[in-house]
């Protein structure tokens, strides 16, 4: 079943769905008594969309956006438009730049997707591609984690990620995946082609057949006593490392 | 007032404050009927400390963690072990690599602060420092969002920011800071040497006199539409950046 509607919650998801117009709008609903300067520009937004106000007691607030973290206000908004993982394809090849997709594979905490989604617009990634399945969802939660940022990523949803990095492939990427026990550094790894990042969830890693269908596993140097980096922050490395090599050789190819 | 105990929770604290052995160690405390198979290693660690382990209701457990998130496992032990900053200072000084140290000034969240030094072990920062007031304390909390590895690293809390940066310094480090107003990118940074990083807090920011004492501001690159990296993944690239760079530089002098 599809969502219909989404209460989006939190100053900074709220603004950039207004920002983005990606949804279709419906209310923007703010706390009586909120005093937050930031939510003026909200109101401002709304009323450039023609969508309606409403002032409701915080309690209702609180009830409408299934928790206390609303910071005085919500959005009711239309379900966030997805690309079909083609139109992604077919998208990025026309772009004159080297495409560059996220895929993340097994990330269930919302937290982490939000923040993985969030560095990803930071770092210029073309599409972020999740499975419906075994997969956190970009809901209202996942939004807020992102600061927003899902609102302008383009973000794809399959059913089967080995499929997508096999049609990747053959459309010319270059399919690397974060694996701890690979032999190759991340730094010893060419990421400044058309590039496909695969990264695995929190607990369980990257599923073996995935792994098995990238062109290449890299590893990010660790050292100390504990277990690893989290999944976000090796994210955050993963991809300012492809970003840092890319810059490098646009200029140097300028 | 100095507390005196600490009740960490959750298996990755508790276990690698086993491991680690810092802290004063008194009592080991076990949910009844929590099934986890990563808790008998931690009983068999407490034997190997000679410490009591006690087996208690999960209602207990609960209000001894104060929090649910327990796994099934609490550790009362003594507060964690932190170094003066003068005793960091000559310890690093005395090693055969540049010493690296990150700074965090007016980081509030005991998640990015646990998130930090996570990544930092990771990326093999010689010690942290944190100002006493302003900044997120080593709690159990932040123990946790660290998954233990607060356990592991050199801390320092020092009472002004500004002097220990003049400090370091003078004994020759060179106190780099992230600031997304910097005309130099991160990649066009020198951190090959002695290196002092400082990333600073989730809402404001870095105190401009802590900006103005550094010697060097510099900038990671950020495109679309959103804000900025938040401050764990903002961290996480800068010491990676770093790490790329002084692992280069090794291989290049041997």
């Amino acid at each position: 079943m599809k969502r219909s509607s989404d209460i989006l919650y939190g100053i900074h998801p709220v603004r950039e769905a207004l920002r983005a117009g990606r949804r279709r709008l419906r209310t923007l609903y703010l706390g009586e008594r909120y005093a937050d300067r930031r939510l003026a520009p909200l109101k401002a937004l709304a009323a450039a969309h023609g969508i309606p106000v409403k002032t409701i007691p915080a309690a209702d607030l609180r009830k409408l956006a299934g928790t206390d973290m609303h910071q005085g206000v919500c959005l009711e908004a239309g379900a966030l438009p997805l690309m079909e993982i083609t139109a992604l394809i077919s998208r990025i090849g026309k772009e004159d730049k080297a495409p560059f997709l996220l895929l993340l594979d097994g990330v269930v905490d919302p937290n982490n997707l939000g923040a993985l989604v969030r560095t990803a617009l930071c770092a210029g990634v073309d599409g972020v591609v999740i499975p419906r399945d075994r997969s956190a969802a970009p809901t209202p939660a996942a939004d807020r984690a992102s600061a927003g940022a899902m609102e302008h990523i383009r973000l794809t949803r399959v059913t089967n990620m080995v499929t997508t990095i096999q049609q990747l492939k053959t459309r010319g990427l270059w399919v690397v995946c974060a694996d701890r026990h690979a032999s190759q550094t991340l730094f010893a790894t060419d990421l400044t082609g058309p590039l496909g990042l695969v990264i695995g969830g929190e607990e369980k890693g990257l599923r073996p057949l995935v792994k098995k269908t990238c062109d290449q596993l890299t590893a990010i140097p660790q050292s100390g006593a504990v277990d690893s980096l989290n999944a976000s922050a090796a994210g955050a490395v993963l991809m300012y490392e492809a970003l840092r090599q890319r810059s490098r050789k646009e200029r140097s190819t300028q």
